[in-house]
């Protein structure tokens, strides 16, 4: 009966169809494997994030882009 | 002062603007009427879901529905 | 599938296991209802805060509710 | 290492990308401030939830405006 | 840099110290694999919720778990 | 009408009441400052998660802060 949420960033780092699926399985059978949760109730949602909407070191992930590519 | 979050899938399961306002009536109303709580000051956000980003039982809602109408 | 978040506050505000009881079961028929939503997989997690916790107007509700009480 | 959701009306009222880059700084500078946290490891989160989306007083954020134009 | 949460039961289903332990080196290497996420900076939430505040079904798992004891 | 939702490490890395009063006003005047959004409806909630629940690179806090003591 778990609840797992997912944030990543987005945008072109956004993952594909195929990744989410790979992750929707990939989490449900860690819940199943470790804690002998039921999948058929295992509840999995992804948020795809803006990178202008997410902070990491006082910056956003545009602006810690930005500075590696420069570097 | 409750705070209520709703996540449903979006796409083309995804509420209309009369069933939100149903939604957040209702909660509203159930909170105030089951704990007293005051409807002024009572947030909700409803938050609607990519089905491929949605998982149920190992999977992502777009696959559950597929398989659904092959079945 | 829908899943929903009901945060209220906790301590001497806390609610009973039937006012619980009451918030699960109206929530889930009010997505059922307004939306069709299945209620066999519908989730609901009640979150009791504690009043140091939670912040209404700049101030934890611990102060607010001593402000009321002085007034 | 704090991870801090702030979640405000999109659409028209949404923050442009340099208040949101104001909010990140700010409240990681907030953080560090107050308890000490690396401002390296803070995670900053900004979610834009359409005014039909987000209710107050048991009304959709598009109807509050809507009234408080006509009023 | 993603963040995860996850929600399980608590109470006598609470997960082990050492679940917990493999729940987040499994879902950080899930990350890493599936989408190439740096681990140092991935993070992850696990809450404990407790049986009377997990609906499922419009019931909560303490009534939930009655009844497939009675039955 | 923002709502914010700060998670930190609780246990022995507990904020006390007094610095959890000063995260609900600082974060309350950043959002005001910054967006000139309404104190009065501003709600902030503050999560003390325990060690073993909170995960970073791959390890809960409590392995890492043993580590840390180990170095």
């Amino acid at each position: 009966m778990p609840y797992v949420n997912i944030k990543v960033t987005g945008g072109n780092e956004a993952p594909t169809a195929g990744q989410k699926a790979a992750l929707i399985k990939g989490v449900t059978e860690l819940l199943s494997g470790v804690l002998g949760k039921n999948p058929a109730t295992t509840v999995v949602v992804i948020d795809e994030v803006a990178q202008d909407n997410w902070g990491l070191g006082g910056m956003s992930v545009t602006e810690v882009r930005q500075r590696n590519r420069k570097a």
